[in-house]
This record gives C-alpha cells, sequence and structure tokens, in this order.
C-alpha cells in the first residue's frame, strides 16, 4: 500500500508493505553517502538488512528511547556527518523507534540547511504515528520536545512484520495513537479498535496502520493549507507529555502517557465510556499515579500555551476533533477537578 | 524605505530608515515576552533603546563576531527561553552583526517547532546582505556554517545611523557584500560603487543598501519559485568561507573573503580588473596569505560539494551571474592554477 503525503514542495510516498526493509533500495536511492542512524535496541538482523543495500553506509548507534534526543547525540550526529564529508545530496536515514525517527528528522533538519532524510520505523508508535508528518525533535532541560522543527522525510518505509517481535504492551502504545486518530477523525478506525480481537492477526494491523496514517496525512494537508489540524494533532498531547515528563522522560510508554492525556479530553460521558473500554480490552491503563501538578506545569511548556490560555484539541462526537482555547484554570479542571481520570 | 520579501507565507518587510531603532515598537509588536540577543560589541545605547521598547524582554549578551555561532552559545539560548517560559507568541530580537543575526535566525529557527524572530541589524555586512533571506547558521568542529535551516524572519529593520561608529574597514566589508550583488545582477549598483568617492555620505550608503537588499530580495523570490538562485548567493563563499577557515574564524572581516573568494570566479580579464579597481578604492584586499591547499579543502565543506563538483556561481558579464557545475581539478586550477588571486 502506498499513501503520498502532498505537501506541494515537501511531498513524500509512505509505504506500507511487509517484507519492505529487505527491498529499501528499490524504494528510495541508497546508493549514495547514507548515515543509518539506529537504536540500539532493534535486531541486529534490520540493521545489517538496511547496510547491504547501501552503497556507502556510516554506522551510527543510539541509544534506545528517549536518551537519544539530546543535545550532545545530535552533536555527535553533526560531527559524524562532518568528518565523513556528508553534503546536500547525501540522507540520513532512521531506523527505530519514534524517538529515532525525531533524532534522525532533527539531525537532517539542522544540517547544513537541511539534507533529505528516510525514515524505517520499527515500533508500533511510529509505524502507527510518529514517523509521518515531519515533525523533528530534541530534548533539553528535561522538557520533551523543547527542540524542534517541521522538515518532511524523503520517504516513510513501514514493514509491518518488524512488529512481530515486540510485546503487547509495546503494541498496546501504537494502538493508542490509532485511537487517537481515530477519535479525532475516522469513526472507522475507532470501530475497528473497538472491536478488535485479543488474538488480532497481521491483517488486522496493516489495516490499522493504513487507516492511522491515511487519516494523520488528511490532517497533514488541511493543516498545509491554513487550518488548525496541527492544533487538532495536539489532541491527547499537552496533558499526555505532562505524565511523561512527570513520570520521567521514557519510564511510560509513550502511547499510555498519550492515552491518558485524551481521556479529559473528551467531552461526553458515552463517548469517554466507550474509550476507556476499548483503552482497557487494548491493554492500556486508564488512569496512572502521577503527581498531577507536576503533570499541568508540565503542559505549560506546550508552545500553544500563552497568556494563561492553552490551545488544545478536544472531542465530543465521535470522529469530529475540534480546536479550542481554554483557560489555565479550566484545564486543571478537566483534569484534577473532577474523576474523569 | 520599505521593501517585502515576498515568499508566500513567509513574507516579510524589511525597514531601512534612519532613526529606526528608536521606533522599532512602531514597526513590530514587542508587547510580549522578547528574548534580546545582543553583540558584546555594539554601544550599550543600542540595547537600552530596544529594551526600554519591550513588554517583556529578557537580555541576553552573545560574544561578538563568529564566536556566538557555537552549539553551546545555542544550548544556553534555549535554556534561557525554556527558564522564561517562552512560548509560540514570543519572540526573539537579534540586535548586533551578521554573527549575531545567524544564531538568533538558529535559536528562533529551532525553539518548539520555531518561534518569530525579529533582526536589527547594526553592522555593514548585516545591513546590506546577512540579515536578509533567512539563512540561520551555526559553526561546528571549527566549520563555517556546518549547521542551518531557512527560517524567514518576521521582520528586519535597518537603521543606518547605526553605521556611524563603523571603522572604514567595517565599513568595506558591508560594502564587499554590495559589490557581490552588484556583479551577480544589479549594474546599477556596481557602477554606484566604482564611482563612491572616498568621503561617502549617509545617503550614499542608504541607496547601497536599498540596492543590495532589492536585489538579494529578486533572487531570493526567483529561488522559491524553484530556480538556482539560492546557489547564486553563494557566489564568492566557496573560496570566501574557505578563505575565512584557514584564517581562522573571524580573524578576517567577513566582506574581505568573499571578495577574494569572488575574484576566482569572474570569468572576464575587463571585469576582473574593474573589480580589482573598486575592491582597492574601496580599502579590500586583492590578495592575501594562506595556506591555498587549506583553503580548497574547507570549500569542500560546502553542501554543494558532491561527487567531485562543486556547484557553484560565475560571472562572465556583469550583473548576469549564472550557476555552473566544476569539478574539484577545475576549482584547484581557477583559485590556484594562476595569478589571479
Amino acid at each position: 500500500m502506498k499513501l503520498t503525503v502532498d505537501l506541494e514542495r515537501q511531498s513524500y510516498d509512505v509505504i506500507i508493505k511487509r517484507g519492505a526493509l529487505k527491498r529499501a533500495n528499490l524504494l528510495t536511492n541508497l546508493t549514495g553517502k547514507v548515515l543509518l542512524l539506529h537504536d540500539s535496541g532493534i535486531p541486529d538482523a534490520y540493521v545489517k538488512t538496511i547496510k547491504k543495500q547501501c552503497g556507502k553506509p556510516v554506522l551510527f548507534q543510539l541509544p534506545q528511547g528517549e536518551a537519544c534526543k539530546s543535545i550532545d547525540c545530535w552533536r555527535e550526529i553533526c560531527s559524524c556527518m562532518l568528518s565523513e564529508g556528508f553534503n546536500q545530496f547525501d540522507t540520513v536515514v532512521g531506523l527505530g523507534g519514534g524517538a529515532v525517527c525525531d533524532t534522525a528528522g532533527f539531525a537532517a533538519a539542522t544540517y547544513k540547511q537541511g539534507i533529505g532524510y528516510c525514515l524505517f520505523p520499527t515500533s508500533s508508535v511510529a509505524q502507527m504515528d510518529a514517523a509521518v508528518g515531519g515533525e523533528t525533535a530534541l530534548n533539553a532541560d528535561g522538557i520533551k520536545n523543547a527542540l524542534g522543527i517541521i522538515h518532511q522525510p524523503d520517504i516513510v518505509v513501514i514493514d509491518p512484520d518488524l512488529l512481530k517481535t515486540l510485546t503487547p504492551r509495546q503494541m498496546a502504545s501504537g494502538l493508542a495513537l490509532a485511537l487517537k486518530t481515530g477519535l479525532l477523525c475516522s469513526r472507522e478506525l475507532y470501530d475497528i479498535l473497538e472491536s478488535l480481537p485479543a488474538n488480532y492477526n497481521n491483517e488486522d494491523i496493516e489495516r490499522i496502520i493504513y487507516l492511522s496514517l491515511l487519516n494523520k496525512k488528511g490532517l497533514l494537508e488541511r493543516e498545509r493549507s491554513g487550518s488548525n489540524e496541527q492544533i487538532l494533532l495536539n489532541f491527547g498531547c499537552l496533558i499526555g507529555h505532562g505524565i511523561e515528563t512527570a513520570c520521567g522522560l521514557g519510564n511510560l510508554p509513550y502511547g499510555e502517557c498519550i492515552a491518558l492525556g485524551m481521556l479529559p479530553m473528551i467531552e461526553t460521558r458515552s463517548l469517554l465510556r466507550r474509550t476507556r473500554a476499548i483503552m482497557r480490552r487494548l491493554g492500556l491503563p486508564v488512569s496512572c499515579r502521577c503527581n498531577k501538578e507536576t503533570v499541568l506545569n508540565a503542559a505549560m511548556n506546550d508552545r500553544s500555551y500563552h497568556n494563561s490560555h492553552f490551545t488544545t484539541a478536544r472531542v465530543k462526537h465521535l470522529g469530529q476533533g475540534y480546536v479550542e482555547a481554554i483557560t489555565y484554570e479550566e484545564m486543571r479542571l478537566l483534569y484534577i477537578g473532577d474523576d474523569n481520570n
């Protein structure tokens, strides 16, 4: 399956195909210099599979998870590219989870006014959400995504076979992101997640990846034409990133944080009940112990916080997310003020 | 005088007006949080003038010249913005020479997916060239502009009165950039520089600033629509940045390096002779002692160097720069192979 994210001069393809990792060089040009950034946590076989398809690979291993999104890692990546003489026509490849995708994108965006990059996401979160959209990021001073630039990739290659090694909890983290997209803009995707059998198969997951990215692509394209869709994509992130920060970056799976962050932003009791039931069935938590004041303080680091207001996404009716400015006090009431979460 | 750089959603105004610094808040909104990045080398009075027009100023002093374009400085700037709670609607102001403009732009581009910034250039190089174009940059591993992103400012405010404190050599550095623009695309500007009296006055300088930026704006707008103009803007930079690096970043005025870098790229003897004469009259060097092999090696760090080719700008006829790919050997011959430089 192929999706084309249509962003004028920054358009790119998203390929979703089992076995795609083995045919990467048929999908994109890997004959030049390639900086292969890979996650220390992924199987060696994945790295070897990409490496042998590259003309001039330079391997660079990153620490697993959020640890790679540091200024120091980025500095080392850039030094490596400089010493290897990377220039405008060379490529960065990110092979790993969402954090590796974020880091690879940031390095590509900032190196000599921007060079191209390709993403080969290996986690459920990255395949179902994070690898598409061009949001690159680093963390700084303990603040999630404190630094970042929008820089679209040249191609995103998704091989759902890579998810086979993941634990059920790791899979659930990605499904939480699909649930977010369903709530925001796809009743069809939401319904699939609601009726997903416990013993879901490859076809189910491929369908979920496809629908998640198809709908995310729609949001990105509409945002391009001037609407507020990028803020829609922030659904669940205000409280979610706050929870992630309050629990220590990387200690709680990303999808769990976002799922927890969505709940206070759902406005009808019935939809909230249904969503909680889906989360339980998918193995996602519906509450978490963390200092709620710390969460709210961390949320204030979001770029949308201004003049005591958050600009954020909410959902009243399934599949119809919308953007609203709410005061700090309203946010506080939504999150702490009742027992919704 | 006002120029509008027309880059669709990234369009912005360039104001050229004596005394503009004192009226900055009438030209742009400074009521929110403003990070005022300023150069340690400029008069205190400039900083105070801007500060008192800001609603919530946060002052941040940068080391003078290329020293501020370091990853460490950038990290400190971002930490400062994070601790002060800067968000999407807050602003970075760069007050200083080209290096401060580059750093301010890079910080604004990378902070939380990009925030706005305003430039108040104080050097002749920044007023005549560097502050317009959205080229932001940091140096790394001793390589000039190794990191960078295109991120257009919200406004550029040019107060030619600020040039009054500069030495003749500092002024000449900016005039070298105007000469570059003249050679590339403006016979009128070139002619003005050729006949510029030694005791030039304010009106002469304002006219040169205006014509330089008017012509640069044209190049930027045409580049936007898909032509090679950005590479045209690289005229003189390949060898020029090489000379700057070979002599030690910041040891030779930037405009002198670029002027020296243009000479090998001028193809006709007569134009070369005329240009050298102008350079001498403006007080610019027409040769420099540095290791030419080091210069060429440094030039290979340019993002355009690929597969043993440089993509670069050359000038055969006055005002008609063009882009050409030349081999490393051809470049070597142009620079070292004869006594043109």
